[in-house]
């Protein structure tokens, strides 16, 4: 099936961040067919032609890094540094979780995700008492795209943790490319410090064995950090690399305390970094120095963390942070511009969690775009410096149409293959049940 | 008239942080007349009953500072620092200014801030060209509040700059109190970078002759507080204090650069401040100190200066900065909690700002309120959080009802008082013209 959209403004993110005015883009079979000014892209065989009447049209956003099955956990606590929030908090609230709190709970992490721009997300999922594979299958069900990784923590006796090992083999092995190749997955040690290094290594081996990525959370904290030094005489990242982690293609989150020769190590290894300025600020991390990090052709893609320390999946508002966050904390208002930071929410985040085929609008790649009617928000006027607008003034709620492989998931701000009404009731009815089994 | 608003979660914003979870309130002429658990507040005599349906109340958004007539210069600068911006793009663009492009950017700043929750700005307004009566006059036709102050600048020969303090004398006197007290205004030197020792000594004068605030940008940026150093052997603070400004109530904008000789100033002199996190981020300008501030005792409000410089007058995205920004610098998750940040955009700017008859939902108090409706935005659930959502995952296109003055200003996110698409065809056309005048 060939379809042809007319009359956009292309926000391409192309090699040369093209943006075309007035423009025509033919989507066939799920994949950018053709892309340009209208009076350059021929029009033929097309089996349906969408008027986009003016709206800017960009790459689906991609988000680097979320926990999205714990999107029922908003607001539970904030004011807290990260280790006193996990341990009070997140895990004893995830320890409480059944199949159905968490199946709910990512559908609402879904629902807005997809409404608010994003259509790729880079997941890690807390296995704990869960069918992970009724998950997998849901958010397959649902169209958009992710990389959806289970987490190895090691937690509990020696025989969970061997079971659990072998539950992630499994579960790498069925997942590692599913729903027409929407679905993916890497192997996804939690930490350096929830981890041993036995796990660490069989995390490694597993990566190894299946030919798949790694994704790991490192140097997120001061505190973090010093723990690394003390219980292994290094840094994170030089720890990681010394057991061979960086042997596969890596990603780690947050990389906020990264000195020069963790800036070393990571570009050698060419392992990136998906960068979570919300998060990071929200739990008291700090700010990764992402100008010094991409100075050393790191790659670095944006993600929003889960919501219980941001408290939302808007990557439009990740975006704006990333950007002016490094302006501020240098004095330096030339750092980290628009088209810098929507490149990495799009293309260079395409290649962070290595799926090249997707993060810009180019003929060939897959058709996962969505639109932005600036026409009657009164915070898009003048529409003139769309790219600025998109950074520095839009949000999630400005998005208009979402879609992934050709296929419209949201049109006009609601979603198409979610019942949004029947998600919101049973994120409502599973967060009372859960906070019931407190009391 | 008297009417109840029932079925309402109210975020009161009083000295207890008091959120009412089932309540009433009562609005009489204008004024908070009662407001409590539904099982407390006496409905009687009332002339209307709104049911809220389980909207969350809160008082409306102050926001601190503002230049509400630059709105359709949107965009027109990022990646500069402030000096090369202002003199580069805005004052160019200004001077190219006529009375019609300033109602109208005016008005298009207006929709905006009404729609997002703002029902009170402190304006610092550009004089160049334009009937500032004119401008005046439409703000109070519109129905919202605001401090509306002309700025004082030492540019052009030594007749325009009396003439340019004659004006502001009579426009201050004009406009102390109009619009049923909607509307007034202050006296508003620019900054002590932009304006001659004289000048400002003649600002204070008209502040001190007609019982007036002063409103002025000062300790911006490094290169300022350099300046203040070489041309008057001083910081800006103690420079302003010693020519006596600080003996009027006074507002800084900024306060960015303040060491403890300033912060010791300030206090002394209860001289508040507005402090812009976006603007202070986006043109490279810094990091105000507001938890060390805020343990002086000094006054903060919150303000988004332009969208110039921001690029839009979304407060609860400013909010939000407000919070992460100081959790993420000091490393530490405690600072600046959900309820201290939205203190500063309603109370403490109430008192910033010299209003306090505003900035709670308190008996007595003026009936400036704004609803949110939760229930069927998925980034809002569960809804058991309102303060921290309110603050860490809510935009100002959540907004459904503005009232001010107990007049719905903007019903179901529909402006109610404004022409809002005239506006915008307005907004475009002008800067379409201000746009082809450079060419």
């Amino acid at each position: 099936m060939r379809t042809a959209y007319t009359n956009g403004k292309f926000i391409t993110v192309n090699g040369q961040n093209q943006v075309i005015e007035d423009g025509v883009m033919v989507v066939e079979d799920g994949k950018i067919h053709s892309i340009g000014e209208k009076s350059n892209v021929v029009i033929q065989n097309v089996d349906h032609t969408v008027d986009l009447c003016g709206k800017w049209v960009l790459p689906g956003l991609i988000n680097a890094h979320a926990h999205t099955h714990m999107t029922i956990l908003r607001g539970i606590g904030d004011d807290m540094q990260l280790k006193e929030w996990l341990e009070t908090r997140v895990w004893p609230a995830e320890g409480r979780y059944t199949t159905e709190t968490s199946k709910w709970s990512t559908a609402l992490g879904i629902v807005e995700m997809l409404k608010s721009g994003t259509t790729m997300f880079s997941d890690m999922f807390n296995p704990m008492n869960i069918d992970a594979d009724e998950i997998a299958s849901f958010i397959g069900e649902t169209g958009i795209r992710s990389v959806f990784s289970r987490t190895l923590f090691s937690f509990g006796s020696e025989e969970e943790q061997r079971e659990s090992v072998k539950q992630s083999e499994r579960f790498a092995e069925k997942w590692k490319s599913a729903a027409n190749g929407r679905l993916s997955t890497m192997v996804a040690p939690h930490a350096p410090y929830t981890c041993t290094t036995r796990m660490l290594e069989e995390a490694i081996r597993i990566a190894d064995d299946h030919s798949l990525p790694v994704h790991i959370h490192a140097s997120e904290s001061t505190q973090e950090v010093q723990k690394s030094i003390d219980d292994y005489g290094k840094r994170p990242v030089a720890y990681l690399q010394q057991i061979g982690m960086f042997n596969q293609p890596t990603v780690i989150a947050h990389g906020v305390h990264l000195n020069q020769e963790d800036l070393g190590i990571l570009a050698e290894n060419n392992v990136a970094i998906a960068h979570n300025p919300v998060s990071n600020l929200k739990l008291g991390s700090g700010i990764a120095n992402v100008p010094e990090i991409l100075k050393r052709s790191i790659q670095v893609g944006i993600g929003t963390d889960s919501v219980a320390s941001n408290n939302n999946l808007d990557m439009f508002q990740e975006l704006r942070f990333a950007a002016l966050l490094q302006k501020g904390v240098h004095e330096d208002a030339r750092l980290m511009s628009a088209e810098t930071v929507l490149r990495l929410a799009t293309i260079e985040g395409a290649h962070v969690i290595r799926q090249p085929q997707l993060g810009s609008l180019e003929p060939g790649k897959e058709a996962d775009f969505i639109t932005i009617n600036p026409k009657d928000k009164s915070h898009l006027q003048p529409e003139d410096y769309a790219v600025s607008h998109i950074v520095y003034s839009a949000s999630g709620q400005d998005v208009s149409d979402v879609y992934v492989q050709g296929k419209a998931l949201v049109l006009n701000g609601t979603c198409q293959t979610i019942d949004e009404e029947k998600v919101l009731f049973e994120a409502k009815r599973l967060f009372k049940q859960l906070s019931e089994s407190v009391q």
